[in-house]
């Protein structure tokens, strides 16, 4: 059997997540048992909501357990398998961690997926047409429910679950609005993605500046919104938000490390008659596959191009992950492990 | 025509609402016209929404003219008509404002509603069968979606909307649990309201003691919220929401005078998964009739039974209602204008 390098929780993050908080293990593979799967992985996906779970806090998620294997999806190759239900060669997602293979038992449901890549490649299945796309998918459809010539704002707009947003709000009728970091990035978002207009945060030091920009951007108020980040965008989405708005919450990433960052005017809900409704989209299984159908078809048709961020090697994770924290990566932070 | 004293907003408030903010005006009625009825108001309806109208801000009510009579729910009885659907002595309820007579053209479709006063007393259309219980009604039916052995919180428990809705959460088979100020009121809602449980805000300094005693109080969690407060109570109340859990933003009184209450932890929104949502009961006229039905029926069967504080005569609106806003009231407050 292969040896198998990984990624542990070494111990928990004091404030900000540092590249100490883990570690490099090397161990070789197991021997299959009946039922069970190798799978060598060719990608494994880097996703915010990993911050959360490195904390020992009261969560949605269970937190990440010290001393094993950081979890994380990732696609890859059968290799060996004592599972009639999977082949050598066969491709496929599963949530394998960050390491270089897995162990799986593939009669457990869901706990891997045999993918298509005649006309998808690889990759995509853990942005576009993975759990960042589905996620961008029911914060549209199923809480916001846009209406055509509405519109629409996404932070972290240039991110996996931002790209999938612009072109399912795109081909929904919407005036489309990102909010990104830099110049390059809403260049992108302009140019390649869609948007209709992309404000840069780093311009704006505070809610009130961010606020007139939004202004500007969305002439005739926000209709919905996608949380990713929480902190003064939100502040400043909420003084724009039309009545009857809806915002789909997903993310904070700005409170995941250290103090929680505070909601300066709650009673915006009330005075525009506000939705605002956090959700986590493994627990609407339900939708998954109408939600990969329309991603997948805007992936094949190339309407939905989204950009990746690729860290070479295990050892990279770390590094690379703390670095899409801080909005370093440009597009779907991947690591390719071979 | 009789001579009409009239409460005038005669400037706007800086910081708190005072008295001086008011002015008390002498007029004569004027000459009925064709269509217009002359109604004589028993009680005048005093409510926190009118201190958001106050101010000149952006808010979802068109600020309160200066210079003009206050707004605000009347009941009385039709003293003189030139409209063939009301006949002297028809008890009405319209938004009269803080007068002792208004006229209004009984023709325009919802100024003016016949009030049947058989089985329920004049005064209850202000309150449990009025504005506040039909509020009650929609954040709890359409907002909350309440099920049977669920736990429900309200703030404000022993105003009209706090009455209203134990008395429709009990109905659907929840454990209720008021949050008010003071022993006398948490003796009153578990005594006569049917709470099943009633907090003292006013003997917990911070948000922090006040989620401990939520958690004694509601053991499996809280699944709805009918917030009429914002501020520390919020707070508390989302660090006992359970997953899934509703709230309905009906009022934010606490931030209401001076600087807006920030909300310390969104990430709970997400954390959570949690639905809120904000609302005003007089953008959803539909609702009333199936609403005003079930509260007539709890108020007539006296298994709502909600209390009243009355000032006497038109020159004590003002005092009253500032005492509502700093929760002096207890139950309803109105005025009593002869």
């Amino acid at each position: 059997m292969p040896q198998n390098k990984q990624i542990h929780l070494d111990n928990r993050p004091v404030g900000q997540a540092v590249v100490s908080n883990f570690k490099l293990v090397i161990s070789d593979t197991p021997a299959l048992q009946d039922a069970q799967v190798l799978v060598r992985h060719h990608f494994l996906s880097l996703d915010p909501y990993m911050r959360g779970r490195m904390n020992d806090a009261k969560s949605y998620a269970v937190p990440q357990a010290l001393g094993q294997t950081m979890g994380g999806g990732t696609v890859g190759e059968v290799v060996g398998s004592k599972n009639t239900k999977f082949a050598v060669g066969d491709k496929v997602v599963g949530m394998g961690g960050w390491q270089q293979y897995s162990v799986v038992d593939g009669d457990q449901p869901g706990a891997l997926r045999k993918l298509d890549t005649s006309h998808i490649p690889l990759s995509a299945y853990l942005g576009a047409v993975g759990m960042p796309g589905v996620t961008a998918w029911y914060g549209l459809v199923k809480i916001i429910e846009p209406k055509v010539g509405e519109t629409m704002v996404v932070s972290a707009a240039t991110g996996a679950v931002g790209s999938a947003f612009a072109a399912l709000s795109k081909a929904r009728g919407c005036r489309t609005v990102g909010i990104a970091g830099g110049p390059a990035k809403c260049k992108y978002a302009l140019e390649e993605l869609g948007f209709d207009a992309c404000i840069d945060y780093k311009l704006h030091p505070d809610a009130p500046s961010l606020s007139k920009a939004l202004k500007d951007a969305c002439p005739t108020g926000i209709d919905g919104y996608f949380e990713n980040v929480g902190g003064m965008v939100l502040d400043a989405v909420l003084s724009r938000m039309n009545a009857f708005g809806r915002i789909a919450v997903c993310g904070m990433i700005a409170g995941y490390d250290g103090a929680p960052l505070p909601l300066a005017y709650p009673a915006l809900i009330l005075m525009s008659r506000l939705k605002l409704q956090g959700f986590i989209v493994s627990e609407h299984m339900e939708i998954w596959p109408e939600a990969l159908k329309e991603l997948g078809s805007l992936v094949a048709t190339a309407k939905l191009r989204a950009r990746e961020s690729i860290a070479q090697g295990i050892e990279a994770a770390p590094e690379a992950f703390l670095g899409l924290l801080k909005g370093k990566n440009f597009g779907k932070q991947l690591v390719k492990l071979f």
